[in-house]
């Protein structure tokens, strides 16, 4: 789901008006190993989380209140003043010291700081629902007054009448399919940038009242700066979907578009009326998540990271091809701990779900932030 | 060809001895419009005209020697001093200072100098045939040894035996697909970086007695550096090989390997003796020539370069995009019109043909560069 998108629904001529494309390309395998249908398996398993959880309502919705201020002896020169002065703090900022003081034995030449992000629950919040999903669904809905078709074909009618359980009763996974095709694809880069762009301007968390770029993660904003003041090139790694982070990557994170790595759909080049354009077809091209972080890693940028922060199993792999290189390599794990703050959930969440990776931290040194005990505040202002 | 991969001929237990996934993948449609089997046939064809050249041999073997020195008036402070005085050096001069003077109406902001230079031909040479072209075939040479089968099997047998014509008798795109599979994958990541750095060290090209490296073009790289110094991010965005390039992008262009853009194929994750490991996998992922390059500067750059170089109509439609979107943007083509010094080809020519981006020049308003003009010396120290 993270990735792509909208056919040509806004034209019922669309060319492929049943999915056959998509269709066609779930039957046949690539990427060694990860099919397209494991993709798909995988989009439509999250899609389906979310709009369960859009049905059944949303239980942990405690309001807004922080369980501890900022600690008081954050000097005014601590560059990390939203986190505590914990064990997770510390061994942080012991690495970065070690691998950035020139004579060190961990020194690490500025050119190979390479640190890569999860995005999804590392650097901003992802539940109740991936935020990409609540943009999928809002644009169908928004939508819907130009596709009169929809009141009348599966799984439309069942998605904008909030009747997800006859989404899934069969074909789920194709259902799902159609849906995300229908709001992410079958307009140029610049009109989904567009749409993006406004969304993300207005929409709003209902537990927090806050526009979802406010829902980022104070501590993790300091960790980048952190960072990049000392040489690292910061990147997201993410199975997000990579037009749709960078919506707000740069101006949220400091993030350029070119260190945004993510999910993504097919591109078709086209001049259309004289003036070449970037189409999104309806096709998956790469979904960046497990296995296929260190996948994209290799392909975009070309190194292997020194520093990988994750929160969940879809980021095992890449904090294993992280800190299994050779030298000084820091994996950071963010455990959800603080249901009053934001939420707590790890091995049994269907968002997010930390369990193998939880396990294999202390295996291979990982730290693992308790966000409740490491982090002072939660969210930028509060 | 420039891209990918040996199967894992070093195995003839490989699970797919007879390059069937490949095959399998040729047949499917993928990348709206481009399919593997246009990029298998474009890969085939380049492989076909270097197999061509090298069974009738080479013609245009003219001692180096230059035909001009570098001009008096160059001054130490010229960043340029390799480009003539000619009306190319000025406009491209001209460009920079416009977009990087605050106030100038032409004003660029540094985040957005974005700079995309094709690979062959543009930066180094692509004559008497694409150089990765030839590393592929030497590492067949150097690997038969341990394939005794190849001596049997087509089309292995024909291509160490030099018997090109029986290659491309029959099946010439398939058996073209063969050997460069052959080259290119069934190793780790790791690996292949190695046999090509290896392979730059030490392989010469037979007219200019250099290696491959000392074969890039002194006022290109000039380009990169004075466009650096401007505040422009320079990446390679190339129909080459990603990880082929990347192995020399760093030292030579001082490129790093996270703005190298290229054809790639399909990775796998494994875990092999209990370390994680990215198998290069015969399969093509992307084939980065065309319409291909716009469409991987929006996934890996995500937004669109105010300058492209390139040489060739494989470099048309980055050209075409960088051009055409608001505001100042430059497009330049490397002519090459120098036979005593290099080579001249254009239109007729089999390796990097430059035909259609050749009358488009004018009527997008692109500077065409004359080597034999506006370069008083093409390669580094000479």
């Amino acid at each position: 789901m993270k990735y792509a998108n909208t056919m040509a629904r806004s034209s019922s001529k669309s060319d492929d008006p049943d999915g056959s494309i998509y269709l066609k390309r779930l039957r046949s395998p690539r990427r060694g190993g990860r099919s397209d249908w494991y993709c798909a398996r995988l989009i439509a398993f999250r899609l389906l989380v979310f709009l369960s959880l859009a049905l059944v309502g949303c239980s942990a919705t405690a309001p807004l209140q922080e369980s501890s201020r900022p600690s008081a002896d954050a000097s005014a020169t601590d560059p990390l003043p939203s986190w505590n002065k914990t064990a997770a703090k510390k061994a942080i900022v012991d690495f970065v010291q070690r691998t950035t003081t020139t004579g060190s034995a961990d020194f690490i030449p500025p050119a190979e700081r390479i640190a890569v992000f999860d995005d999804d629950g590392t650097l901003w919040i992802e539940q109740p629902a991936y935020v990409q999903f609540v943009f999928a669904l809002q644009r169908l809905q928004e939508m819907a007054s130009q596709h009169p078709e929809w009141h009348r074909e599966e799984p439309y009618r069942s998605a904008l009448a909030g009747d997800t359980a006859h989404v899934f009763a069969s074909n789920g996974e194709v259902n799902a399919t159609k849906l995300i095709m229908a709001t992410h694809a079958g307009m140029s880069t610049d009109q989904f940038a567009a749409q993006v762009h406004d969304w993300l301007a207005t929409a709003r968390d209902k537990r927090f009242n806050r526009t979802y770029p406010e829902l980022v993660y104070q501590p993790m904003l300091e960790i980048l700066s952190y960072l990049r003041a000392n040489g690292f090139k910061t990147f997201i790694v993410s199975g997000g979907g990579v037009e749709f982070m960078r919506g707000f990557a740069g101006r949220v994170y400091g993030i350029p578009p070119e260190q945004v790595i993510g999910s993504s759909i097919q591109y078709q080049y086209r001049i259309i009326a004289g003036k070449p354009t970037l189409m999104r077809l309806p096709i998956l091209e790469n979904m960046d998540d497990g296995p296929g972080k260190p996948i994209t890693i290799q392909r975009v940028i070309g190194r292997r990271p020194v520093i990988a922060f994750g929160n969940s199993d879809g980021d095992l792999q890449m904090l294993e091809w992280t800190t299994s290189a050779p030298g000084a390599r820091l994996g950071v794990i963010i455990h959800h701990t603080d249901a009053v703050r934001e939420y707590a959930y790890d091995r049994t969440s269907k968002v997010g779900r930390l369990d193998k990776a939880l396990d294999a931290a202390p295996l291979n040194g990982w730290i693992v932030v308790d966000m409740k005990q490491d982090w002072n505040r939660i969210f930028p202002g509060n």
